[in-house]
Order: C-alpha cells, then sequence, then structure tokens
C-alpha cells in the first residue's frame, strides 16, 4: 500500500524523523519526502510530510512513532469469547493516545502497553486481554489511532529521555540531593508516589528509612512481594530476616524458623490489619503503612512460603490490585520508585504509562537498563544499593544530608 | 537444659562435627566431649559423645546436623486451624527425615524444606502449610526426629558436595562431556529427568537442542513460565522471540504485536494440546513434550502478558503441581536440570529433596550459589551460557562432540 | 563566535543532523536552519547548511559528528617538551580524519582515539602524547579538520552501527554461524584477524579451540596478558590452570605451585620461543604462535606473578607495541575478536580505528557495552561465554557445526 | 613416603584437622589417626597425631595447613641465575611462616603468598621471584618449616574468618557502624590503614569523602591507577571525570578533552607535588595527600592515557613500591581498604599477609568473593556501592551518621 504520512514537533533532535526513516528501511518500504519544513530555532516546531509505499505492517509501525494517518474513523470488531481477541487487533503502546470515535479524537483512558483498546459506552479504555468479554468492541486495524510520541523536552532535569545510558558510574551523591529536591515537588503538588520494594530493602537494613518515608507522606502506595513483607515482620518480631541478624548480618542457626514463625502469627490472626490492631505488630513498614492508611498490595510468586493471608497468590489478580494505584498515580501526576525489585519491579513498569516519573534504584545494571528500555518520558536509573540509597535520601529530605567539611 | 547427644559416621570429614561444636559455641551453648573414636583409616567411621549445654534452639538445630539425641516417642499437635500451625511446630530440611513413632523409625514422606510434618494414618508426610487442615497431627518440638545429614561421598564425580563453590572459571567443555555421561546413565536406570527452563533458551536459539533432548528421552517433566511458553509457540508461528528474529537477533518493528499474537491462537483453541492437534502448532518445545507425553507444568507471574489457557496464575496451586513431578523423581532417583531460570529455578531449587542430583546452567553467578547453598548432596553448577552449553550437550549426547584436530 | 556549518550524505537516518542539533542544545548554543535538502529516497545523499551561534567548543564538537567548517589551513603549535602538549592541542576522534594542508586535504595516518595529530615531513600522523618530542608540530585549533562520521550502512550485516545495545538474550546460535562466514571472508580477503584473550580461555578449555583456530590461519597476532600465557604453558606441562586439574575443574591441592614453576621453567630458557625450540614447550597456544609465525605480545598487570621473560612490564611499551599490529590490521581491512579479556580488551578497544570490524565475546554485559559503546562502526557483542563459543566457531569454521536433527 | 604429622591447637572447628583428612583423600594418600585428644570444652586446645602415607606432595599441602612435621633443619639452594629458581624452590602461603635453621624457629620477614623464602645473613625474608638474584639461597623442599594456620577466633567481630561468604543481602547500614568503630581504634592504636581506590570513587563523588577521610588522619598510604589519578585533578581543574559533569552526570559534548588537558596540565610541571606547589592543584584526594604527607603510589596500566609524570609505568616497580607501605602496615596492626578497585584490589590482596585486616567494597559481588578467597583470617567483604558507603562512613566517624527518627 501506498500512503501520505505527516510527522509534527520537534521531530528531528526527538529522533522522530529519524526512526521513522529507519523503520521504513529496515521493514523494507521506500518512501518519498514530499514535504520538510524544519524549525529554524531551537524552539520552532517542524513539519514533515512523506509518501510511504510498503507493507501494512510498516503503517502500524509508523503510528505508534507518533506519525499522523489520514483521519478516518476508528475501526472496531466483537470479541469472539471471553478472553479472545478478533484478528487484526491494535495493540496500545504506553504513550498518550487517542481515537478518532464519531469525528472526534478521544484520548483512551488507562493506557498501558501491549493490551487491547475497547470502546465501552463510546469511550475508548485500555484493557487487558484476560478482562476482554465476549462481545466487547475492540479496536482493529491502525485507522482514527493517534499516539502522542515523546518529544524531548527543551530543558533538562535529572530525569533522563527514553535513554537507556545505566552506568555504576555517575555522581550518585549528587543525584539524591536532586532526586529528594523532586519529591518535595511531588509532595507538594499533592502527587501520588508508588513504592515498589524487594527483599534487599529489609536484609540491608533501609526498611527503617521507608517506614519513614511513609510518616513523612512520600508513599500513597507500596508494591511488594510475600518475601519482603514476611521479613518485614520477622524483623519486628524477632529481629532477623531469614533467620539473619539485623545488626551483625550472621546467620542464626536455626533462624530460617523466624520466618515460618512469623509467616504463622499472621495467619493466627488473619492478617496484616489484624495484627497491627491486636497489637501483635507494632513497628516496621507494614506497621507504618496501616497506621498511615497507605494500601499495598502483595503479590505472590512461585517462590513464595507461607504465604501471609494478605498475599494474592492469583498473579493476575495482583496485577489489577496494583493497577488501581497505578491509575490514581496518574491522575495525581505521581512518581513510581522502584528499590531493589527485579520481579515486581518489572511488573510494574510493564503496566505504567511513559508518561509517570519512574526511579530505578538497582545494584544490577541489567535491571536498571530493562525498565529504562521501555522508553519511558522521565526516568531515572541509578545503579547502586539502594539500603544505602534509601537512608541517604531520608537524610537529604530531612535537610540532614551529607556535606563536606569546610577546611 | 543439658542433654547428650550422638553423632556418627564420616563425622570429621563430612565436616559434621566441626559444625556441630561450631553451632555449639555460635549459639552460646557448651559442651564437653565424653568419647570420640576416629575412624582410624579413611573408609572407618567415627563416633562422637557430646554432653550439651544451652537454649533448647541449639538442639533443634543439632538435630538438623544429624545428631542423634535419645530415642523417645515423636510429640504431634492438632493444628488449631485451616493453615495455622500450632506452637512449636518442627520446620523440616530437605533431608531425608525419620520419625520415631510407636517404638519405631518412619521415614518421613516428600520431604522438602521449610515444611511441616503431618502424622497420617500413622505415617510421617512433609506438607506445606497452606495445606494443613484445622486438626492435622503436626510434630512439634525435637523428640523422635532424626535427620540424615549428608556425607562426604568417599569417592568423587562431577557432582560436588555441598559446595557452593561456584565460578565462571571452571572447564566447561571437559564438565559437558561429563555431564552427558551422567545423563546417558540416568536414562539407563530409567530415571527422571525434569527440566527447568527460562526465556533465554528461546532466545539464545538453544530450544532447538531442547526439543530434541525431549524427543531423545531426556526429559520427563518441564517446570517454565508463561513468557517462555509464549516465545516458543511465537518462534513456531512466526519466527520470532518477543519479535527479536531468531536468526539474526534484530529486533522486529512492531514484533512484539507477535507475542500477542501468539497468546490469542492459542487462547482460540484454548490450550496448547488442542493447538497441536489441531494442526496449529507444528514445532518447538511444548509440540514436543505434547508429542512424547512429557507433562509440562506452566507457572504464572505477576509479569505475565495474557496468560495462555495453561498458564496456572495461582502460584500455591503452580507449586503443588510442580510437587508431584519432583514426587516422581524423587523416587525414580531423577535429576533436576535449571537452565537460565531464576525464578522458576530457585522455586524448584526449594522444593527438592537433598538427594536429587540437580545441575544449574546460568550465566549469573548469583543464581547458581543461591541455588547450589543450600546444601544439596549432588550438586553441579556450570556459570556459563545455558544458550549455548545445550546444543552442545546434544552434540555430546549424539556422540558428536567437539574433539580437537590432531595435528 | 557565529559560523555556518555544512553536513552532507545519510544525515537523517545515521543521526546525524539530530546529533548536532542536539549537541548545539545541550551546550548552550543557538541554531539557523538556513537551507535542508532531503534525499528523497532511500539512497539519496541529504545537505544541511546551519548558521551555529555559541562557544568555541560547540564547534570543535560539531566537527568531530562530521559537521564540514569552512575550509581553513590546519594550525600548528611546537611542543614546549617532551611529552607535553601545546596548548589548544586537537584531541582526536577514532574515525578517519583529514588535514587541510597546503590547500589539500591529506588524510591522517594511524588514527586513534584521545591522541594528537603531529604534522611530520608534511603530513598528518597520529600520535599518543608521550610520544610528542620537543618541537614536534602538533595541531591546535579546530581549523582545518576533517572528520568522516561514520554512516548507517544501507544493508545491515551482523554488525551493527554504533549500536550499544547489548543483551544475553540474543540468538547466539545463529550469530556464530553467521560470524564464522565472516571470518571466512576476512581470511579469503587476506585480512588481518587480532585476537585479545583473557584467562577464562584457558579455565574453560577453549584453549585447544583458540590453537586450531591458529593453525586454520585465523589469527595473525594474539594479545594477551601473563596470566593466560603462564596458564598455557602451565597446561601443557602439567595439565592444569593455577592448579586446577583441567578435566575436572578440581582444584588440586598445593596446585599453585604449578604455576610459579610453568613461570621459571620459562625463566630458565630465557623465553617461550626459546623453549618451543628446546622442546620443553610442546603444544598450546603460544606454541602454536612460534610454529605458526604468529606475532604476540604479552602485556603487564600490576596483579602478575613471575613474569615471564615475555612479558612487556612497561604498559607503554606494551600499547606502542600493540599499535604495530593494530596498523597492519587496519592497512589490511582486518578484524579484532575479543574474547573474555576485560583489561586488554579495553586497552584495545581504545587504541582502534573505528573501522576497524570489532567482535567481542564476553559474560560480562558491562565488557561488551563498554566496547561497543566508543561508536565503532562494525561492532558486534555477544554476551555468552567465550569458553564455549569459541569451540563451536571452530566447529562451524571446519564444517561441523550444530544441526537440528531431522524428525 | 610414610610419615607421622601433628596438629595442635583448635584443629577441629578451625576446620585444620577435617582439611588435612579431606587433602590426604583428595590427593590419593591414606591415614591412621595414632592419637587423638579432643579439648573437651570450647577453650581447650586439642592434638592430632597421624600416620601419614602418600606423595611428597601431600605432606607440602599439610604443612601449610598447620601440620607439624618432624623438626629438621631447613634445606636451600642457590638461584642458579638472577630471577631464576633452583627447582624444589618451597613457594609461600600469605600466613606467619617459621624457619627452623641452626636449630631456632625463625620467623620470616615480610611474608606474601606465591613468593620464596631468601636466607639472608642467616634470617629468613619472603621475596618475589624477579628480585631474586644469583647466588641468593633459596628454601627448597619442606624441612624445617612451620605455617601457622589461621585459627577461628574464639569470639566473633565484623571481620569474618576464612569465610567467603559474599553477598549484597547484609545489614549494610548496621556494618557501616561498626566499621567506623573499628577504624577508631586502628587509628588510636597507630595502625597503619591503606585505601586502594578505583575510578568509580570519582565518578560517583565519594572523592570528597576520601579526602576527609585523609585530613581526618584515616589514611596512611593511598594506593590507585593513573584513571582515579587524573579524574581527581580533572575534577578540580574542570568540574568533570571523563567529560561527566560532577553534578548532574551528563556528559559533557567534547568533554574527554579535559581529560588530556589535566593529564598536559601536569605533564607541563612535572608532577603532582609541583602541581599542588605551585597552586595549580588546589583540592581533592591527591592534593589532600600531599598536604597531609601520605604518600601514594599510582600504578600504570595498558589502558591508560598520558600518563602522568606520578604514574609508574613499570608494573613490576609499581609492585615493590606498593610492598614497602603493605610492609609498614603489617609491623603497625595495620588495615586496608580496597574501594571499587578491581585491577589495583586485586594485586593489593595478593601482595597482604593474612594478618592485615580487610575491607573490600565493591559492587561487584566476583570482586569481594576472589579478595576473601584468600583465606585472609579477619576480612570483611560488602557488596554494595562504595559510591555511597564512603560518605555514610564518614558521617559515623564524625558522630553524624544515620538514626531512625522517633516517634
Amino acid at each position: 500500500m501506498r500512503e501520505i504520512i505527516e510527522l509534527k514537533g520537534h521531530i528531528i533532535d526527538s529522533m522522530i524523523l529519524p526512526r521513522v526513516l529507519d523503520t521504513i528501511m529496515d521493514m523494507g518500504g521506500d518512501f518519498e519526502i514530499l514535504e520538510l519544513r524544519v524549525g529554524k530555532t531551537k524552539t520552532d516546531e517542524s513539519y514533515c510530510k512523506i509518501l510511504v509505499e510498503g507493507d501494512e505492517k510498516i503503517f502500524e509501525e509508523l503510528e505508534k512513532l507518533g506519525a499522523i494517518l489520514p483521519k478516518k474513523e476508528v475501526r472496531v470488531s466483537p470479541a469472539p469469547a471471553d478472553g479472545v481477541l478478533p484478528d487484526g487487533f491494535y495493540a496500545t503502546t504506553h504513550h498518550p493516545t487517542y481515537v478518532y470515535i464519531n469525528g472526534q479524537w478521544k484520548k483512551v483512558k488507562h493506557i498501558e502497553m501491549d493490551c487491547v483498546i475497547i470502546i465501552e459506552d463510546g469511550e475508548p479504555v485500555c484493557r487487558r486481554q484476560g478482562l476482554v468479554k465476549k462481545g466487547d468492541l475492540v479496536v482493529i486495524g491502525r485507522d482514527g489511532i493517534k499516539v502522542e510520541a515523546p518529544q524531548r523536552p527543551r530543558k533538562l532535569d535529572i530525569f533522563g529521555f527514553m535513554t537507556s545510558d545505566v552506568s555504576a558510574e555517575k555522581p550518585v551523591n549528587s543525584l539524591i540531593k536532586r532526586l529528594a529536591e523532586e519529591m518535595k515537588r511531588v509532595k507538594e503538588g499533592d502527587g501520588f508516589i508508588i513504592h515498589v520494594v524487594g527483599t534487599a530493602i529489609a536484609h540491608t537494613g533501609a526498611d527503617g528509612a521507608l517506614a519513614e518515608l511513609i510518616r513523612m507522606g512520600y508513599c500513597q502506595a507500596l508494591f511488594t512481594g510475600n518475601g519482603f513483607a514476611v521479613m518485614d515482620i520477622e524483623k519486628q518480631l524477632f529481629g532477623t530476616t531469614l533467620g539473619m541478624d539485623k545488626d551483625t548480618g550472621r546467620v542464626y542457626k536455626g533462624g530460617y524458623r523466624n520466618h515460618l514463625v512469623a509467616i504463622n502469627e499472621i495467619r493466627k490472626v488473619g492478617g496484616i490489619r489484624k495484627a497491627v490492631e491486636s497489637g501483635i505488630l507494632k513497628s516496621g513498614v507494614l506497621y507504618e503503612c496501616v497506621k498511615n492508611n497507605v494500601p499495598f498490595v502483595i503479590a505472590g510468586s512461585i517462590r513464595d512460603d507461607g504465604p501471609l493471608p494478605d498475599t494474592i497468590t492469583d498473579v493476575m489478580k495482583a496485577q489489577d490490585e496494583m493497577r488501581r494505584y497505578i491509575w490514581m498515580a496518574d491522575e495525581r501526576g505521581g512518581m513510581c520508585m522502584i528499590w531493589a525489585s527485579m520481579l515486581h519491579g518489572i511488573a510494574t513498569g510493564n503496566m505504567l504509562p511513559s508518561t509517570i516519573k519512574t526511579v530505578i534504584v538497582d545494584m544490577n545494571p541489567y535491571v536498571v537498563t530493562r525498565l529504562l528500555d521501555r522508553g519511558t518520558t522521565h526516568a531515572l536509573g541509578i545503579v547502586s544499593d539502594p539500603g544505602v540509597v534509601l537512608p541517604m535520601l531520608v537524610q537529604e529530605l530531612r535537610g540532614e544530608g551529607y556535606v563536606e567539611s569546610e577546611y
């Protein structure tokens, strides 16, 4: 097929035009540039009109890069069965997306990558495959869809632009100071901060700092797994995490039993909230969540012991519970901070719209790269030890950060 | 408390006596060695009688190291509610364990670490906490329990003894040859080999070799996740894995859609077996499983797309399904091979009795160390690329392994 | 300052124009695009004329990106002392570079990044700082310098274009097949292949395959360190590497002594060549080098034992020795293959011109990324185990590569 | 050969007896235990007399484990040429070693692993092979040598005992507090602390904290490479490290030039000390070294740019310069702290006697394991980000460490 596409905005330095031409060539297509008006100065926008010839798949891809195709009504097809999509379904990106419906561009609600768009009561909504019901009107093809490709900010802050430039060799001390400022701004603007945490936060002793962040109002929702949740409780009851002494790091012989007893104590009373109410659980991260009305989602994994009554063992249900808070963060100009959590961190990253500011702190550069690679508009990856970064961040937020001596 | 304990066997070079003394000192106890008869030559067994004074916890720990305490009847207590354990429950190791019941030592069935022992119809059975029902008789305390501590084999093979000595700097080419010999022995003895595989097996192109292992009869059960399963299907349908071309490694623009379409095709027909029967799926690892009657368990995770109808989204149910095959491997002198699978590999490792031979091949030394660290009696960790080790292993099994030229 | 710059070629999809605009903005400059003619089809070249305003440093940077500044004679200044550069010296890139001298563009000889250009007998030559002599005419400023920015190849092969996209999740088996084909092409064209090897090649047992590569004519120079060289000799004399048995991987008690004895045996006769001649060394990688007239450079490092008499303990002299062979590879359309060698691999990477095809195989993604990050035009990074990739590559070159069975 | 050996001390829980039996079996020998008196309580020492039969190599190995062989005069042989050892030379361990000479046990001076012992004026001295001169009397065989095998301390502190148990999942915040206490004790006792630092210390911005440690008197010698040294200077002159802005982490276009200019500025004046004296260098780690009379050793490597005039390009000379300060640390009950330095850290680790307390902080568990694996008696490995641990440590030393809020 042959069709004329248009590109608008900062299309050259945001890499949109280069990536469009790249894509056409990679996918075996041909192009002719019919018109190109380049913004002459750095604030001017540019415009490009290109005649593209090639496979339908090329056009689908160009659209995801922000190419505007001729305005047409969106097309839909009913789902043939529960959880089954019609052929030719449109798979979403995590960028803001609009659907041309009844002669009007409408924004897709709850956008998330690798899902589909349903037209529900005339409104476009993003939905994961498993929740599609028989007869739902699923968007197909590529007509009437517009994706707002992220544009390079004219001014840079600590958040990089679609970069996967990840390295341990960064001025981490300086980044912590700037991150603290950014968090203060989000809090002042009534933003919604989600923290995703892995077991290393308990093992390293950074859980005290996390509890303090919650008390200080810098956490509106917490996502974690059964492992961290049990360790948090075990630490309050026995002073150990998986049997490792919280002060010396020495593994207490027979200490793994503490882990199992911690689970049993919570099972006895029926859950974490009840354990707080009944006075069994008197401190810790989950205790602070309960006391400060911060919702938490504990998602199950195949490695779990126990699990706790609060752990959602069905992974799809756990995802949907996490989505609820991601949507809140999206509405309130939120932020998502991922601390030493490969499994839950990547799971959360998959569900985030590209517009939510994302911070990842992990020792493993692979985890940081994987999360940044998704083309997030505002992302900060710090390859460092979350177990020491978190306390330093709290010190900064308290105004007690590290300052070099004057000599 | 003060009590006399006994140790028997190769207790010095198997590190049992040293670890017993170490444990007593670490946990603040005291000891007096009443008798020590050391095996004078390397095949003689040794005997030691020690008076130990200290906390009850010490005795619990010593027992796990193989110390024999005075013979007493085992004690039990009914579970107060479903999934709730009585106080003082005995937490299991993954070593062969015996219970003294009605004046007789009985072996605990399906032993697995961090679980409890139930007495069911007079027989001791190992059970995970979540499956304990109200009124089940749960073993408590430490009376009448005997753990068979693993003893250093008098002769060494490729499997190390309780070692976590893990390094990429090993003669991997030579180890592959020896591993092939070991697998042939297991197959000849009608053994049961479980393979646990991660997505890297599909990405690297080693899935062809895995399919061949199945056809050759070297796989009796397959454990994996939704990610690998979808990629295996995507590769047969589109020649890509997550949109990456299987030959060039180039990421096909818009290719992630292939992943979602692959899921949808299987959902249309209701599952993998039906996809094979209806001719939609004509090759690949899961195809070979179906054709060769090799059972597979696809365990869900919080990161999953779709998922496939065959994916067990409840992680506890998925664990129990995996246990069924682990028990078979245990009965038939089996082996467990873990290929590039951190999540499912560690989950499986947690459920294995210490007597099953375990092989782990992973690029990440952390994963290998974590799996070997559990004190497995026969374990081989190879820090290398499973994507190239697997094809080389198949070549060895076929008798076509790499041989240096004669010059 | 204000100046008009020009850009020519595939400047949009090779990312040259976007990076030029990016750079101006990042460095606080301003621009106005005076003319932009875009190649209308994928084979047409483009042209852009931009008025740039800003700091002198901006222009220096733009030039490195390939911007052509108004033609002026190059400027030089004499070095004030041995090893000391005149202020304002021009620091090189590793891309082909031309100097406008006496009204003519002349290509800089032996180009290498982070060095300077000397005008010697009217010819521009690249030189490292330490070798600059008092009075040498060193190029200063940015007049009369033209850098040939690498352009995206219109057709893709296994070598990526300036990419640092590095992942273990690549179809390594397929890449090995294609790499073998590429090596055959280089050999047929009388190319010059440099291999840089680390100690893992000896430990893993891939040294046999490397020896075979040498015999087969796929190695024209070998760079390594004292560690690998000693292990190669130790293995021929004792069958161990650092005391680890070459077949079982078991560390032979007291085996480190073998390493020291191996060094002593070579010291006794005065060097590796003499050890081959006198019949002490009868096989191995270095033996094959001597027998096949393949030069080797053994560069010293602060960790070395011994060292061998052949080890160049002065690191600057070792660099210069390596440069000699890099220049040969540059002239003969060569290739550089880096196997499990972080220290020597990165050192070599720093000295390579961007036009030499580079292959890096390493378990550590960090090493691979670091080497690819230098903006090499033709680079292939494989995150896998060099210890198994090397034998598989030899099998492919022999025509005995892994083939899936037909069923 | 057959011989009776004796073992004394805490030989069971220090793993000496088990390792002796293990070694005999591994090396194909046989044993008969003639006498074994076990310390009955935890403070009593034990005694064992064993008849060992086997290869001479076994006895050499047993001796390194602390076995006492029948008292005989040490044997020596003259070195046949400079840098060449006599056959049968004794290779050292890094444990305290005694030589039986003229009927007396004498302690070997400057003990270091993988070297030889020379008898010089009747005194045993440890020497590296390269420094052995023709005619030097080199100890051969195993007669008259006694190695003091490290014994498990009866009381544990933060330093582990010969452990390579390395994990990121440790209570790092608590360990930092304890490490600060330990450093205060060393300083009060007029100890000698060597810091070995890599480039990450400059990149992450922890160099300010290191400079402060020097001012506070916690650094008596600094070992580093040309890379860190140049960055330290570049940062004072330009505010960048390899062109990366020290505050934002953004890589300044064309910034690598700063690195080369920094080298040139120091070359102009002839060295770092002169640059401090002449007022060119006004701050930074090396500035503080000069101002506080802390010696530094900058060892060259094959990757170096420049290098600085202070860089010792001959690696063997650099080693010997480092040895001088290691001997001082050994005499003054010193400590060695290795920060993010793989190359120089491992090189230093190879030269340390086992009795010097060693602390390694590195993101890479491999580096930490490799350094701890050497059987050091007092070692603490922290797998964390040195870039944040170092500032936190300074805060602790200042008495401003992180304290959780009271609520």
